[in-house]
């Protein structure tokens, strides 16, 4: 975890203060199942959530200085409830192993995080959604290998992203409900020691989902879905931060990252105001990608368990979270205030000369009665012109001054071929497809 | 793709022939959409699918010295479908870009692929649950960290296997769903040239959602998703082939990949029977897994696309769906023929001498009165004995002469402690949990 | 292996006529030493080395066919060399083990590789070298953040890649070093039936290293170390491909890849002249990268060797090798004849109307007696009427005409301070740097 | 950063502390040299060494409120000096940028890091070597597959564990000279505004070379180089650390973490003594290798340079260093204390009642006269009662009571087979070969 990359509410999920908050609930609600099942005393499950009711404040430290001596971390802590609540702790954890309160944890911190990602995605996606339609009709041009193409919007390259948003945000769910699940199934997960109905009651007391079959632990590849998941979410942050910086860059300047009035990108160049923001976007959908092979090597785990999952769930645990978190909300700020130029995208249009439109004017021609090689003839020697005088001169006014070419078309038919609105006729349609509910 | 992890039908999806014949297919259906809407002929359409009838042979070669000339792959195949169909082919690609027939190609390899190894999944599903339904009750030693921990049965490691490939196969279909869409919408996405029914009416003949928005190309991060899901079906094949690895190793011999009567391992060493097939798997899976990062990095494409995905794809396409194809139907085969050894599991339960019943001795010693610390001592003198003779002394003999022991257990209840029984009593229940429909 | 990116000398690395050419030699060489210790008959090395000089075609069919049966690769080969050479055969590969040739094979074929590879990057650097001297001293814009910084010359940028390129080749050295290794020390590496001096011998004769400790196998961290440096060596073919798709953008066009004065970029757009070669090459350095974790996740075989790397390098051997040939011949083409447009470089240089003199201008002013807060007033007023013009109005000709300007510096003082060579006076010292034997 | 995975002297270099130090110094550095070419008076590099010289605390909190301000971490670093040098200060950072300060502190720090690690690998060297030589005699079974195949002593695992490290030493003594260079080369590596005598003076006092060619920033394929080098190092370590994970499996336990006396595995199972610290091992093997393709994608900034780079150093940087430092250190510690049971590798090796012996017997009937079929028949009908009796028969006694046997070798000679020691005549030379300096 990066503190500069991270954002309160995430990161909380993630101190220990929450992990034993979780794992309290985690023993208190299974005590509790079991005091009704009649295994332990209700004043058990009493005391517990008594002693809770208080909101105590979890010693971290204090719990530490135990499990120095212990070597366990779930005995420290239950040791220390123990010298809060009393003798009726004693019942706690009966018949539980470690990974039962260990892996039910991790799943409900990884679907808080979920929530805040998902809470993050909705907040990216009424951004995307309210610029779309502010630059539905902006025309710009459409570039393929980095080369003029042809027109389209710059409402159309939001609603692109919106529409890939949406479909990170179904997979999120999908992943969110594939990590929801509660295991409390003992030591090698048959039950031995503990009735499936403690699970089916701390699951539903957590919003979880019961493990059908686990072994020591909940089944990794669920983990390894959830991160994988997050990779794809990253590379899709990746690609829009790549639009930005690539719209920004000197020569194109069509859009800017938010730059206040007053504020100098150097105090030197005036002309330096650098795309930073998405720049480092790229580099945090690099390190949120590199959880994902860790997480599939995570599943082979050795017969009913070993435990090298941990060690790397503790690292990317808080970090994949943490920086898609991060990531997302710097992404929404970029697109929330992104300057946008259309006078520039009109510039960089024209800059061709009109060559963008040079295939309806052949078709048009065509379409006149004039061969199609000698159609081709006409508009490739003038567009030949256009393009060595890197759009200086207009293909336009050298149709019109084109003897051949007005035999065949009138000036105000050949006008009408240069007409953007004839590649924003679909937009509509498009707009109706990507943000209907 | 390495001929000896390939077969056929998987195979034959990355052939040129199907993909000229996808190509053909997507073309013609275009067509027949421009003839309902008056743009071309119907007698186009008509030429095309007449000749198609005719089951003609699809020439690569020919096509391939086509595009040696042209340099466009596309082209070559249109002018060598021209070549035969004669001059109503002309019509065909009107309004279209490459990228339209590519892509939505694509589309349509990648979701028969899924189709044959969601067919392969059902396959290995039903050896799970047969082989799960044979052992269900075959008791063996469950493991963690590689340790001896309590007892399990044979059947609920199968019965995890069959969980986890049906997580498995749902997120499969999540992803077939995903990259199922067909883009038939020009040069920059924009339907500047064709009527968005075209795309309706191709998606809906070949089974594909339309793509509510696409650039030049199908957005990829669908392709990250099904790749990323690939690699984590494959980290579950590497977790089954590492705990069949583990059964047949020499000091453990629980289960052996099947070996027919005849065959020799070595011809100088009996004992040699390599669980070879399951390593391979594990390598296998490696692979499959290494397609994710290079589909992941294949999403930010620049603007309204560049071709940096295209070649990534001419190798993870075939490679990840034919390599996971295969190691699917081995371990199916494996899981199949797998020799299972219930007296060995049997022989390595007792191996301990009975200390895994130590822990239930324990409880009871406590709840017939005895002190805690007191029942503690009297187990763990007897445990020593036996761990320091590496299970050749028997705990259950030794706690029936321990005369503190039988002053509070009568023989009968210390053997009732020994009971492998108490640890299934949930069984069904699991069995009930992961095999109901 | 994809054949559009594979080269012929590279791919013949890695046919099964190459393999078995190369086992053929190791067992050969192998027999020989074992005649010379006395272990088997002179005769027999002798008839082997009789047959391989009459330059036998390898039947790999037979020996598949061999090998059908035997389910053994090596004892395949070796009953098919044995029925050519008779009886004398009989005493090839005594004591040894197949991994002893598989793995030296290999060793044998990532040097054969190493080697292509060393000689592709000596192509690369004369081709660099020469256009970095070319353009030593054309100006160019250097920017950072993708926004226009300080001048630099088109050469630096090439001198910058062959130092990269230089770093290259030294590690690529040191990984062939690392692979350069035999082993013939039997079936767990304690030359139980087999003299060290056999594999003394078969190392030195095809130009190896001796294992100094092998398990079964060569260990694999060597292969891990190799595909690393491949992956370095295809991100740094990554750069230069993406920094040429920069340059030839649209709104940039300060340099090419190669078109042939008659070729069409698209039939219709004759603006259209795509970076197809680099997009490519970003794309297959992916793919070389995308080795590296699997190369890594081979190392830890357990104890003294399992097969599951064996499949792994059945992809990644050839895969990886042969597409960095590939794309580093493909790269070196590139350089060769890429179109660099001096004139557009000075155009983009200019486009910001000499802002990038501003800094310079500044300095001047404060050495003149101008205080620093009225320096940076003056020269910011009138560089953000150039920045405000998007670069029409030139920043010299603004100072020229500032009275407060020119009442501290001459018309030739100002002028002075836009000399672009100014920047240019250390390319000399780099160029020695970079250049010098 | 996991703060359990952390050792102190590591995790310091990544400290803000560390890193404003190693600013400084560099600044300092710098000013000297400048002063030393008369560009700024001496009395301001002497004013910074003799501030210096009073080993002044850094006050983080402070800097970092300025930067808060700034919005420029550098420029708050300057300022905070500024206040307390004085007015010298102003000559600092001169014609530098801060780049030249961020880059050539990444490489002191990575220098640092790689000198701990260097260390590490020297105590872990020294460990694998003296338990090596403890244990160079001490027979136990080789395996392959998990299979037993032929016998190896103890030593030899150990002495290929020192071998591969001591190649990885090589290594990382490479990837250290290739990120050991300073860059002090202004805006865009023109040297415009400083001269290349600021950069060698630097470069020279804090033991970097000079950076032949930079841009703004030092190339990133060195550092790409180096964490894939310590990807490799990782790799290393989860195959020794999985070597002692299935030694120490129940069924084999031939070898253990060290466990203290007095330690409790588990409170109720005695039995339970987990290989804990090398599954810990593996999972951090699986972060450090993580950060290779980050690292590797890296590479292709844009143009002179973009920053996407830095958050992921910002992350990998500490993270793989520290976690590599911990491992190594946890590793030595292992094998340092190593519990090694001869008696159990004994027992071990025997468990299949002498079969591994049936070659040389094989070998010496046919020497003996006995036909080769003759041969294979004796051996193998007294080799299947020794598998079928699953190791409780004895090879040697049943050959000795086979008088077909006993007619070809009498018992002396058959015994003479099952001599262990013939497998270990090699093993000094093995051993000279790898501890040799």
């Amino acid at each position: 975890m990066v503190p500069r990359y991270s954002r309160p509410a995430m990161t909380a999920i993630w101190s220990p203060e929450t992990r034993f908050g979780i794992w309290f609930e985690i023993e208190a609600h299974a005590t509790q199942a079991l005091a009704d099942l009649g295994v332990v005393p209700q004043s058990a499950a009493k005391a517990l959530w008594n002693w809770w009711a208080t909101n105590p404040q979890i010693d971290v430290a204090a719990i530490d200085a135990i499990e120095a001596v212990t070597k366990h971390d779930v005995i420290a802590f239950l040791t220390w409830v123990a010298e809060h609540v009393g003798d009726e702790a004693r019942f706690m954890h009966q018949g539980m192993t470690s990974s039962d309160v260990l892996d039910t944890c991790l799943s409900v911190q990884l679907v808080r995080a979920a929530d805040i990602l998902l809470d993050d995605l909705d907040q990216l996606l009424a951004v995307l959604k309210r610029r779309a339609f502010e630059h539905k009709l902006t025309p710009t041009i459409g570039r393929s290998h980095g080369i003029h193409a042809e027109p389209v919007t710059f409402g159309l390259k939001l609603a692109e992203a919106y529409a890939e948003f949406t479909r990170n945000k179904a997979r999120l769910q999908a992943a969110r409900a594939d990590i929801a699940t509660c295991a409390i199934s003992g030591a090698v997960g048959t039950f031995a020691n503990i009735d499936p109905r403690v699970e089916a009651h701390v699951a539903q007391q957590l919003g979880l989902a019961i493990e059908p079959v686990s072994t020591q632990v909940i089944p990794r590849d669920r983990h390894a879905m959830f991160f994988a998941t997050l990779g794809v979410i990253a590379s899709s942050i990746e690609r829009l931060a790549v639009e930005i910086r690539h719209l920004q860059r000197t020569e194109v300047l069509e859009a800017e990252e938010y730059f206040s009035p007053g504020q100098k990108g150097s105090s030197a160049m005036p002309h330096k105001r650098n795309p930073v923001l998405t720049e480092n976007l790229t580099g945090l959908a690099r390190m949120v990608r590199s959880a994902t092979i860790p997480a599939m090597e995570n599943v082979a785990l050795w017969h009913e368990r070993d435990i090298s999952h941990s060690s790397v769930e503790r690292y990317i645990g808080p970090d994949a979270t943490i920086t898609l978190d991060f990531a997302l909300a710097r992404l929404t700020g970029v697109m929330d205030k992104l300057l946008v130029y259309p006078a520039r995208m009109q510039k960089n249009l024209d800059r061709m000369g009109g060559l963008v439109h040079s295939q309806r004017v052949l078709l048009a021609l065509t379409q006149a009665g004039v061969s199609r090689e000698d159609s081709y003839r006409l508009v490739q020697r003038n567009a030949m012109k256009v393009w060595e005088s890197d759009g200086e001169l207009s293909l336009l006014e050298l149709l019109k001054a084109d003897a051949e070419v007005t035999a065949a078309l009138s000036p105000a038919e050949i006008e009408e071929k240069f007409d953007l609105d004839y590649h924003f006729k679909q937009v509509d349609t498009i707009f109706d497809r990507v943000f209907a509910d």
